[in-house]
C-alpha cells in the first residue's frame, strides 16, 4: 500500500459490506481467515504484506468476532450469514468446553461414544457454517463480479475453514494455505504420504515411538478421522462444489491442489514425518523478542527476588475454567514461593495467594521474555507453545480441548513440559507437578535445548511466510512443486 | 582455517599416507568422497567449509583420479587398494560405455538381461572396490586411532560409496549426506515414502504422469531395484558391518540414519515427490554467473552474427564416442548457419564442418552464461543440466549411461530439451533436433522460465548446504530432524 493508510468506503452490496480502499501499487491478495487465535496469526502475515506495498482484502463474517470491519491494514468484505446459523464463538466454546468436562468427568463405558458425538455435532455446526458462507458468497452475482474485477494474484486461506478454496477456483487464481487443520486432521494428511507405524493421527495423543499395539490403535484412528472427512465435513463442501461448479469437480482435489503450503508447525514441536516440496514450515513465526514490562507487572515481578515467578494464561477461545478447578489451581500457587501471574476472566476464586495476581489481559511475550520467569501455565494452543519455545520456559500444560492434548504431549516427550488434565486436577497433584518443573533444572534445560534448536534457522519463519507468498506471486503459482498425487483417484 | 592455508606434513601410516596441515580453529570435517563429477560437485563444498574457517579431510584410495593427494584447502588421508581390485575409473567407464552401446544397437529378446547384466556386473566391482577401502580402514588400527583422536565434528559423506557411513558409526559422529544416488537408486527411496503412482524409479525413465501399464511397470521396477539394493550392493557392506561391528547392526539402518540429507535435485528439475523435514536440496549449487571468456574463444563466438553458437560437452567420465557416432554429429553439425564449439578428446571426425572449433577443455560455465549461446549439447550429466537450467540455455540430451537417460527426459517433458539416443543418431536425425531447438522459441523460453523458478530462492543452495553442516555441528546432530522410520524393521 506504499506507505498510504486504507482509507475505507464502504460499498454496500446486497447481504455484503465491502470495504473499499484506494487503488494501490503492489501485489493483491485476498484471504480467508479463520477466527479466533487462528486470525492472531494471520494478522500479523496480513500486516506484514501490508507493510509490503500489498493491498489485502479479508473475508469475515457478520458474527466475525476477532477479524474487525475496519483496520488501516486490509479492507474487508462482510458476509451476512442468516441469523439462525450464527455461532456466537466465545460462548460457543466455553458451553463446548463445560460438556467435555463433564463428558471426561463421568467417564463409563459410553464416554468415548458422548466424546465424540458432541465433537462431531460440534465440528459439523462449524462447517455448516462456513459453507453458508459459501453459498452467500455463489449467489451473489454482484459480489463475485467484483471479486473477478480486482484481478486478485493469490488467495491466502487458511484451509481450518476452506469456502475460499471454492472462491479461488472460481477465480483460476493460485493459493497458498496456512494452516495446520485441514477439515478433519491435520493439514499434512492431505498433502503428504503419513505412515500410520511412525505417525501419530491427530486426536490419538501418542509420540512417534509407538509399540505395535498403539500402531493398531492408530491406524483406527486414521479410518475414524478419514470417516468424520468423508461422512461429516466434506458433505458440506461437496454439495457446495456441486452446486456451484458441478460433479465434475472435487472438493478434495481442490484442497489438495493448493500451490503451496504455509504449515504452522516447527521440528522441534511435530514429529519430524513425512513432507512435500510445496510444505514451507512457518511454526513459530509470531515469536519475536521481549520488550519492557509496565511499571506495575515489572514492580510485581521483581517483588519474586530469587524465586522468580510462574505465568499462566488458558488463550483466546476459553474465558474460565469452572470454579472448582480454579480454586484447586489457586490452592496450589499459594503454596510456592514463586509469584504468580495469572490471566483470568471468568469468577476469581477466593483461595488466592497473596503471591497471585489476576489480570484479565497480560503481555504474554514480553512475560515470557522477561529473566525472572520460571515457567508458563497454559492450555498448550500453539501460539502460547511457540512463544514459550522461543524464550526456552518450561511448561505445564492443562489441555481442555482439540488438538491440546496432543500439543502438550509433544513437549512432555522431550522433557520440556509435564502435563495435568483439567478433570483430574486437584490440588496436591498441580502442586507436585508445579514443584517439578520448578526445581528440576531439566525441564528448563530441556525447552533451551528446544529454543536454541528452533531459533538456528536461515531465515525467520514469517519472513518465510513472506518469500513465499510473493513467489507464488511473481510466478502465478507454484505447480512445479506439486505432486501429482493431488490427481490421483 | 582462519586464512592458513593447509602446508602439508606427510605422516605415513601402514598402507596409509595422511597429508595433516598445522591444528587450526574451526571445526573439523571428515570427507568420503565418490570420485569424477561427484568430486567436481563435493569439492566446491570443501573448498567453501575451508573457506569459512573449518578444517577439512578428505579419505580418497591410492586410485583416486579427481581427487588429489594434495591441495590448499584440505588434509587427504590416502587408501591404498590391493592392486587387483583397482579399478582405473577413465578406461573403465570407457569400455562399459562401449559395451553398453553395442548392446543397444544390437537390440534383440536378450538386450534386457544383457544390459543388467553388464550394470550388475559393473556395480558389484564398484561397491567391491569402495567396501575394500572399508577394510584396510577398519583393520589399521593406527589409522582408526588417529580418527578417534582428531576429534572430527562432523562426517560429509558422499553415500553413493557408503563406506564413511560405517566410520562415521564407529567414531560415534553425526552425519551429512551430499547426495543424489545411494547403494542403487535415487537418494529419496532410502529416507521418504515413495509411491509407485506417481514416483518414477530409478532406471525407469518415466515422467509422474503414468498410465496405469506404466505405473504397474513402475511398481516391478521399484522391486527390481530393491532387489539389485538387497542382494548385489548391500550384502558388500553387510559383511563389513557384521565384522566389524556385530550382527546386531544393520548397515540399512546406518544409512537411514543420517542426520541431514542434502540432495542435489532442484524441483525445477526433479519431479515432486514425497520428502522429509531432515532434507534439503541444493540441486544447482555449483552455478554462477559467468565469466569473460578468454580472446580466442570469444573472437569465435563473436564471428557467429546473429546466429550464435552451440556448445557441446560430454561430461568427465566418458572420453569420447565411437568415431561413427561423432561422424554422424559432424556432419549434422556442418549443415546449420550456427558455430559450434565442441568439447572432443577421442579421434576427430574427418567431416568436421567450418563453423565447428574442436576444443579439449572448455569453460563450459562462461560459455552457457555467453548472450550468443543458443543450445547445449549434453550427456544429460545432472552439473551441466543445472548450469544450463542457471543459464536458461535450451538442451539437446546424448544420454549415455546411469541416470543420464531419466534426466534429459526431466527436461524434455517441461518442453526445454530434445533426446537423441546415441544408438539411433544419424545425421538426419540429429539434424533436425538441432534445427527443432534453434528454430522453434519455445524451447528457450520454457527454459527461462525454469531458469527463473530456479533462481528465485530465499538463499543459494550452496549456502543452503554450509548452514545445514554447520547447524548439525553446532547442535552435534539433527535427530530432531529425523524420522522414527529408520528404527523399523
Amino acid at each position: 500500500m506504499r506507505g498510504l493508510s486504507a482509507v475505507s468506503l464502504t460499498v454496500l452490496l446486497v447481504g455484503v459490506s465491502l470495504i473499499a480502499s484506494p487503488s494501490v501499487h503492489g501485489g493483491r491478495i485476498l484471504v480467508f481467515p479463520v477466527d479466533g487465535s487462528h486470525w492472531v496469526n494471520m494478522n500479523l502475515i496480513v500486516q506484514s504484506l501490508h507493510a509490503k506495498g500489498h493491498e489485502v482484502t479479508v473475508v469475515r463474517t457478520s458474527t466475525s468476532w476477532y477479524i474487525k470491519e475496519t483496520a488501516l491494514h486490509y479492507r474487508s468484505i462482510t458476509i451476512s450469514l442468516p441469523e439462525a446459523i450464527c455461532i456466537e464463538e466465545p460462548n460457543f466454546f466455553h458451553s463446548f468446553l463445560s460438556e467435555m468436562l463433564k463428558i471426561q468427568k463421568d467417564g463409563g463405558a459410553l464416554s468415548f461414544v458422548r466424546f465424540y458425538w458432541e465433537v462431531l455435532t460440534t465440528l459439523s455446526m462449524i462447517h455448516q457454517q462456513a459453507s453458508m458462507m459459501g453459498v452467500e458468497i455463489f449467489k451473489n452475482k454482484t459480489l463475485l463480479q467484483s471479486l473477478h474485477d480486482t484481478e486478485f494474484d493469490v488467495v491466502l486461506i487458511d484451509p481450518g475453514l476452506p469456502v475460499g478454496v471454492l472462491v479461488a477456483h472460481e477465480l483460476k487464481l493460485p493459493t497458498v494455505f496456512n494452516v495446520r487443520w485441514v477439515t478433519a486432521g491435520d493439514g499434512h494428511f492431505v498433502v503428504a504420504p503419513s505412515p500410520t507405524s511412525y505417525v501419530p493421527i491427530s486426536g490419538n495423543a501418542m509420540s512417534d515411538r509407538m509399540t505395535f499395539a498403539q500402531r493398531l490403535k492408530n491406524t483406527l484412528y486414521y479410518f475414524l478421522n478419514t470417516c468424520i472427512d468423508r461422512y461429516v465435513v466434506c458433505p458440506h463442501y461437496d454439495r457446495l462444489v456441486e452446486k456451484f461448479f458441478g460433479s465434475d469437480v472435487n472438493f478434495y482435489h481442490l484442497l489438495q491442489s493448493a500451490d503451496l503450503w504455509l504449515i504452522r508447525v516447527d521440528f522441534v514441536f511435530e514429529f519430524p514425518r513425512p513432507t512435500m516440496p510445496n510444505v514451507a514450515y512457518i511454526g513459530g513465526f509470531q515469536c519475536k523478542p521481549s520488550e519492557p514490562l509496565s511499571s506495575e507487572l515489572e514492580d510485581f515481578v521483581q517483588s519474586s527476588g530469587e524465586y522468580g515467578f510462574v505465568l499462566m494464561s488458558l488463550g483466546t477461545l476459553v474465558q474460565g475454567l469452572p470454579l472448582e478447578i480454579t480454586s484447586e489451581i489457586a490452592a496450589a500457587f499459594a503454596q510456592i514461593p514463586q509469584k504468580v501471574i495469572w490471566r483470568h476472566t471468568g469468577k476469581s476464586p477466593k483461595n488466592l495467594g497473596n503471591n497471585t495476581f489476576l489480570v484479565k489481559w497480560l503481555p504474554q511475550n514480553d512475560l515470557l521474555g522477561h529473566p525472572k520467569i520460571k515457567a508458563f501455565v497454559g492450555h498448550g494452543g500453539t501460539n502460547g507453545i511457540y512463544e514459550s519455545i522461543y524464550h526456552g520456559v518450561p511448561m505445564i500444560g492443562i489441555p481442555l480441548l482439540f488438538d491440546q492434548f496432543e500439543n502438550v504431549l509433544r513437549l512432555e516427550v522431550r522433557g520440556a513440559a509435564k502435563v495435568v488434565h483439567a478433570t483430574e486436577l486437584t490440588r496436591q497433584k498441580f502442586l507436585e507437578v508445579l514443584q517439578e518443573v520448578l526445581t528440576n533444572p531439566s525441564y528448563r534445560e530441556n525447552m533451551r535445548r528446544l529454543s536454541a534448536l528452533h531459533r538456528d534457522k536461515p531465515m525467520h519463519p514469517l519472513d518465510t511466510a513472506l518469500f513465499w507468498i510473493e513467489f507464488v506471486m511473481r510466478h502465478k503459482g507454484a505447480s512445479h512443486l506439486r505432486s501429482e498425487s493431488y490427481r490421483m483417484p
